[in-house]
C-alpha cells in the first residue's frame, strides 16, 4: 500500500528557493578579484534564474550539457543552481587536467556551452584546438572576446520565481568526470534526488555540521566532486559562504579565516600542509580562532598534519572520505562517543581513519576469500552502495565491472574495518604491493617515512620482484638541507613494520610527480623506476 | 536525462540496520518497569528482526495495519521498525481517547493486530467492546491472559539481517490519525521516504540536533506522531535513547535527566509547566546539567514557562511547531544569526513564535484577500507543502478539501509571516475570534492572562454577538488562595492590546476541559458558555 505524503520536490531549484526566501541576505562573498563581492541568496537566486533563462534563450534544452572551466566564485555559484534549474546538467571541468584529458572529456560529454573564467581562456583554447565544447560563456566583469558571450550579457530581466522550477529528481543535474589516471575518463552523473539526500546527510552534526550560524570557506575547488557538496549544504542550511576565487595560496587562505570570520574549511592534505607551514612559521600572527572544524578529505591525512594543526593551532580537524562515485561523502571520521576518555593518540588515530559511514551509505570489503571479517587487520577492496553512490558512467550502455553482480559499487581501494565499522585505507588497489601472497600497504609506509625529520614527501610503489611478485620501493623528496641515507629512513621504519614489508630501497628525488588533483602519480613513477631488480 | 545513481533505499529499515552495525552497543533504555532495561541498537534490530518474522507467521500480509496501545519502552521501539519491515503499517493508538473514538479509528484503519500494554487492556477491552482490532499481543514479560499472545512469545529465533527487508520506499510505513477534536477521525499514511527525509531534517544543527554523543529522552509519547520522529532521527544518528514508560511525572521526568544525563528532551508545555513548577518548589535539587536543550512542540508555548527553564534553572529551550499531517516538524524557532546581538526580550519573542520552515517545507498563508504579505501583523491560514506533508487521509478516496487546487496542505492554523519568515500562530480557525470584521487572537489573549499571577490556566473562546457577531470571552482557572475580579484581569490586559479585542467578560471555573492530546477542549466550553449574550 502506497502512503499517502506529498511527492516533494528533492531538487537543488528547492534548495535555493528556501534559501532565497529564508536567508535572503546571508551572503555568498567572492575573494580574489579586488575587494571583496557579496551577494545574499536572494541574489544569488535571482542570478540563477536570470541565467537559467538566458540559456533558453541561447536554445540550451532539458539534458544538455553545459560545462564550466571555472574557480570557485559567485557566477559559478549561480551557475550550480541555474544550468539544471533549466533542465540542463552542470558540467564542471578541471581547469588543472591536460588538454588532451579536457578534450577527450567534454567530447564524451558532448557540452553545448562552456562558462569560463577570463583567467583560463588559454585552456579554453587548447581544449578548442581539440574539440569543440560550443558556446563560450566568459565569467567575468569587462566584455567578452570577439566570439564570446558575456555571462552578464546573457542575463536578462529576472523572470521571476517560477523560473527556479522542479525538475524531475531522477534527473540529472550534475555531470564530474574522475580524475582518472588510468583508462579513459569516467563521468559520474549526479540526479537532484542524490544531490539533495547528499547535502541532508552532509549538514549533520558528526558529519560537517553546517548551520546557519556557520560561514563555510571551500579552498576544495568547485570542480572536484561539487566542492564535496558543501554549496547545496551551505544554501540548504543558510550558512555563509566565503569563496576564494583563485586565492587558495596559505596567506591568501589565512587571511580569509580571519576576515570573514570563517567557522568551517575544506580542502586536501597539501593545502593544509601549506598552510601549517605558514602557521609555523609565525605562530600567533593568523587569528583562526573562529574555526570549529576544518576538514580534511580527498585523500588521507598525515598524522603529522592533524597534530600540527590541533596541538600547535588549535585548529579541530575532521577527515572524511569519499570519491567522485559517492558525491562524495562516504565516510566521517569523529570520534565515538565510547572513545571520549581514551588516550589522546588513540583517538587521533581514529579521527585520522576514513572513520564510520555516513547515514544511508552502507560498506563491506570484499578479500580474496569472499567479504572480510571486521577486525580491523584483514585487507579487501571497499565496496559501498547508497542513495547518492553512482550506478554506472555516462554514455556507458550495459553494466559496468565497477558494479558487483548485487548492485554494489566498487571502490578500488583497499581497507581494513574494524569492529567499530571503522575503514582504514590501506591502499589503492592498483597501487597495493602484493608480495609473496601478503598485501603491503603503501600508505602506511608512505605515512611513517614523512614522519621521519628529514623526509618532505615519500611515494611507495610496487616493483616487479622475481621471487616476491611485487616488492616496495620507497621514493623520497629531502627537505631542504637533509641528507639522510636510505639505511636511517629504513632503520625508521622497522620498529612499525615486519620485516618483510619494508622498502627494499629508496631513491631520492627533487620533486613527485603529481596529479591535477594533488595525488602521487604512482603509474608515472612505477614506469621510470619499475624495472626489475636483482631479487 | 535520469541521473545514474543506485535507487538506495530511504527506508525505516536502512535506518535500523545502519544503527545495528554502526552503533550496536549504543543503547535504548526503558524506564518505568522497575530497574532500567537497557537494550543496544543491535539488540533493537535483532527484536525487530524477530518481530517482524513472528507477524508473517500470525498471516499478517503487506498492507496489513497493526496497532498499538502503547507507551513509550522497547518493545514499542522494536515494533516501530518491525512492522513496517514485515511490510506492515504501525498504527499507534492514543489511549488516552474515548473509547467510542478509538473504536471509530480502529474500525476506520481496519487493524488485524494491536500490541497492547498490560496496563492498558481495560482500554483494549473497551475497544473490543465495539469492534475487532484483531490478535492481542500484550507487550509484557509475564504471560499473557487467555486468548491473547505474548510479545515475546511471537519472538522466534533470529531469521537473521535479511529479515529487516527494504519495502519500496513509497510503502507506507506508519499510519497515525489525529486527535480530531471535530469531524470523524482522520488517518495520515506515512510514507518510508516520507519518514526517512523527516528524520534526516530532524537531525539538522538548526532543528533538533541530534549526534552520535546525545542521549535523548522523547517525554512526548510515541503514540503522538511517532513522538515527532525522535526515535528515527536517534537511530539514524546513533543517539542513546531513554524512554520513560508511563513515568512521565515531573519527578520521574527530572530522576530520568539526572540518572541518565539526558541532552535533548522533548515534549508539550503542559508536561514541562509541571517540571517547572516542580524545579521551583526546590531549586538546585535537580541535577538537569547535561540538558543541551529541551524542546518545546505540540501547542504554543508560554512565554513565562521558557523564561522560567532559561533564567531560573539554566535549560535552553527550542520551539518547534508542527502537526500530524507534517510528520510533524514544519517549522522550529532557533535564533536568526543576526539577532545574536539583539536584547535578550527580542530574542525570547522570537524564539517563543513557531519559527521558520524546515529544509524542504514551504510555508505561506492565504487572507481574504489571497496571500498575505510577509509583514509580521496580517493574518491568514497557513499553508504548507513538501515531501513529508500529507496528501491525503487514509481510506478517503479522491481529493480532499485540506488540500488546495494547486497542491497545498490547509494547515486550519491562523498565523502572520514576518519578513524573515517567522511564522507565527495567532489562532486555530476555529478558535479565532471574528468581531465586526476583524480577527482577534485568541492565543495572544490567553498567554497575557497566563501572565498574571493569580491566573492558573486560561482560555479564550468566540461567543455569538448580535452587533459583532463574535466577540471574546475568557475562561479563568485562578491559583489556589487567589481571588482576582474580572476587571482587575481586563486592566491586565489593556496595555498590550486594542479595546476592542478585549475580553466582554470572565467567567471562573475550577478546570478547564481538555482534549487527550492535553489542549483546550474549546468546543465544549463555547457550548458551556457560548449563549448570545447582551450586546
Amino acid at each position: 500500500m502506497r502512503g499517502l505524503m506529498m511527492e516533494g520536490p528533492l531538487t537543488l531549484s528547492a534548495i535555493l528557493r528556501r534559501a532565497a526566501t529564508v536567508f535572503p541576505r546571508r551572503d555568498v562573498v567572492t575573494l580574489g578579484y579586488g575587494p571583496p563581492r557579496r551577494a545574499g541568496y536572494a541574489e544569488v537566486a535571482a542570478t540563477a534564474r536570470r541565467l537559467s533563462a538566458g540559456l533558453g534563450r541561447l536554445g540550451i534544452q532539458p539534458g544538455d550539457r553545459v560545462a564550466s572551466l571555472c574557480m570557485n566564485h559567485d557566477r559559478h555559484m549561480a551557475a550550480y543552481f541555474g544550468v539544471p534549474a533549466a533542465g540542463a546538467i552542470m558540467h564542471t571541468l578541471n581547469p588543472r587536467l591536460h588538454a588532451d584529458d579536457l578534450a577527450a572529456i567534454v567530447r564524451s560529454a558532448g557540452d553545448r556551452a562552456v562558462i569560463v573564467d577570463e583567467a583560463l581562456l588559454p585552456v579554453l583554447d587548447a581544449i578548442r584546438e581539440r574539440v569543440d565544447p560550443g558556446v563560450a560563456i566568459v565569467a567575468a566583469d569587462g566584455p567578452a572576446p570577439q566570439g564570446m558571450l558575456g555571462f552578464d550579457d546573457l542575463l536578462d530581466d529576472d523572470p521571476g520565481e517560477d523560473a527556479l522550477a522542479d525538475p524531475d529528481e531522477l534527473d540529472a543535474a550534475f555531470l564530474c568526470y574522475t580524475s582518472g589516471t588510468t583508462g579513459a575518463p569516467k563521468g559520474v552523473l549526479y540526479s537532484h534526488r542524490a544531490l539533495v539526500i547528499h547535502a541532508l546527510v552532509c549538514v549533520h552534526g558528526d558529519a560537517f555540521d553546517v548551520r546557519e550560524a556557520d560561514t563555510v570557506l571551500p579552498v576544495v575547488p568547485m570542480f572536484h566532486v561539487m566542492a564535496w557538496g558543501l554549496p547545496f549544504a551551505c544554501a540548504m542550511s543558510g550558512a555563509r559562504m566565503v569563496l576564494p576565487g583563485p586565492a587558495v595560496d596559505p596567506a591568501s587562505v589565512l587571511a580569509a579565516v580571519a576576515e570573514e570570520r570563517v567557522t568551517i574549511t575544506a580542502g586536501v592534505p597539501t593545502v593544509w600542509l601549506g598552510v601549517l607551514a605558514a602557521l609555523d612559521v609565525d605562530p600567533g600572527a593568523h587569528d583562526v580562532s573562529s574555526l570549529k572544524w576544518l576538514i580534511i578529505g580527498g585523500s588521507a591525512a598525515p598524522r603529522v598534519l592533524m597534530e600540527g594543526l590541533e596541538r600547535r593551532h588549535g585548529i579541530p580537524c575532521m577527515c572524511a572520505w569519499g570519491m567522485t562515485e559517492t558525491t562524495p561523502l562516504g565516510t566521517a571520521a569523529r570520534l565515538p562517543p565510547d572513545m571520549a576518555a581514551a588516550p589522546e593518540d588513540d583517538q587521533l588515530t581514529l579521527r585520522q581513519s576514513q572513520g564510520r559511514p555516513v547515514p544511508f551509505v552502507e560498506t563491506r570489503a570484499r578479500g580474496e576469500r569472499g567479504m572480510i571479517p571486521h577486525d580491523g587487520r584483514t585487507m579487501g577492496e571497499l565496496e559501498v552502495r547508497g542513495p547518492f553512490v553512482a550506478s554506472g558512467y555516462f554514455g556507458r550502455e550495459g553494466p559496468t565491472e565497477q558494479i558487483t553482480d548485487d548492485g554494489w559499487f566498487r571502490t578500488g581501494d583497499i581497507v581494513t574495518i574494524d569492529e567499530r565499522e571503522v575503514v582504514r585505507i590501506t591502499d589503492r588497489e592498483k597501487d597495493l604491493v602484493k608480495s609473496g601472497g601478503e598485501w603491503i600497504s603503501s600508505v602506511a609506509l608512505e605515512n611513517a617515512l614523512m614522519g621521519h625529520p628529514d623526509v618532505a614527501e615519500a611515494a611507495v610503489i610496487a616493483i616487479p620482484d622475481e621471487r616476491w611478485m611485487e616488492r616496495p620501493l620507497a621514493v623520497v623528496v629531502v627537505r631542504d638541507g637533509a641528507a639522510p641515507t636510505p639505511e636511517e629512513l629504513i632503520d625508521h621504519l622497522r620498529p612499525s613494520f615486519t620485516p618483510w614489508s619494508l622498502p627494499d630501497a629508496v631513491e631520492f628525488v627533487d620533486a613527485l610527480p603529481r596529479t591535477a588533483t594533488g595525488k602521487f602519480k604512482k603509474a608515472e613513477l612505477r614506469e621510470r623506476f619499475g624495472g626489475p631488480r636483482p631479487g
